[in-house]
C-alpha cells in the first residue's frame, strides 16, 4: 500500500478529532508514517484531583494509536479493527505532557491482513509506553485488537 | 466508620465534578452508601466513529468507583488509594446508556486498612461489569488499587 503525504496529513487531522470525547482531551497527533504515529496527550485539562493526569487520559492516549496505526496499515474498504482488551499499569504519576509511540511492522501487517482475508479475523496485540517529557515511562498498555473482514 | 446521610449526599455530588476530565464526560452518580457506588456514562456525547460508546468513556465509568468507594470506606485523613492497573475486556459494542455499581464489604475494609496501617500500604483487587440498560454486560474491568497511609 502506498500512501501519499496528503493521505498521512489528512489521517493525522482527523485522529485528532475523530469524535467528541477525542477532541475535548485536546490529544494531538505529531506525527503519522505507515505503520506508525506518534502521540501526545496535554496535561492542561487533564489533571485528577491531585494535580496529576488522570488515568482516563493515559488510557485515551493508549487505545487512540490502534485507530490512527489502522488507517495507515490495512485496506479500510476491507477491513475494520476493534479493541478486545486493554491492560494499563501506571508506574508513576504523570506530571506533564505525555507521549506514546506505535508501530506495526510491515510482515506484521502483512500477516494479519492475510490471516483476516482468509479466516475473516486475526488478532494481534501491541504494547505502547507512554512517556513523559524527561523520556520516564509512566504507564504500560498492553492492547489486544482483531481486524474483521468487512460483511463478515 | 459511621456516615451521615449529608456526607454521602456531598461525595455523590462531588464525584460527578471531581475533575474537569469527568465533569467533561457527564458521568452521573446515583447513589453512593458506606462501601458501595453505582453510577452511569451517558451515551450522548462519548459515542466514537463507529456510533457505539468510546472505550476511553468505558474505562473511565470502570475506575471512577474506586475513588467513590474509598471516600466512604477509609479514614481519608490516614490513608489516600493509588490505581496500579486497570485491566478492562470488551465484550460486546456499548449502544446506550451504560452503569456499574461497586461494592467493597466491611471485612475488607477493615482487612486493607488494617495491612495500610501497620505496613503503610496494601493492595487491593475488584471485579466491575459495565452493564447497559437490559442487563447485558459490555464490559468487565479487573482494577488493582493500593491504599497508602498518609506519609508513609
Amino acid at each position: 500500500m502506498s500512501l501519499t503525504a496528503e493521505f498521512l496529513e489528512q489521517v493525522r487531522q482527523a485522529s485528532e478529532k475523530a469524535f467528541p470525547f477525542v477532541e475535548r482531551c485536546g490529544v494531538r497527533t505529531l506525527k503519522v508514517e505507515p505503520g506508525y504515529c506518534h502521540l501526545r496527550m496535554p496535561f492542561d485539562g487533564n489533571q485528577n484531583h491531585i494535580g496529576s493526569m488522570y488515568a482516563g487520559a493515559l488510557f485515551t492516549l493508549a487505545e487512540l494509536p490502534g485507530g490512527v496505526v489502522y488507517l495507515t496499515s490495512f485496506d479500510t474498504r476491507r477491513f475494520f479493527p476493534i479493541v478486545k482488551s486493554l491492560n494499563i499499569r501506571f508506574r508513576r504519576p504523570a506530571m506533564g505532557d505525555i507521549e506514546v509511540e506505535a508501530r506495526l511492522a510491515a510482515d506484521e501487517v502483512a500477516r494479519i491482513s492475510a490471516q483476516a482475508e482468509a479466516e475473516g479475523k486475526c488478532d494481534y496485540s501491541w504494547t505502547l509506553e507512554l512517556k513523559d517529557a524527561t523520556g520516564e515511562t509512566v504507564a504500560i498498555a498492553e492492547s489486544l485488537y482483531q481486524l474483521r473482514r468487512i460483511g463478515q
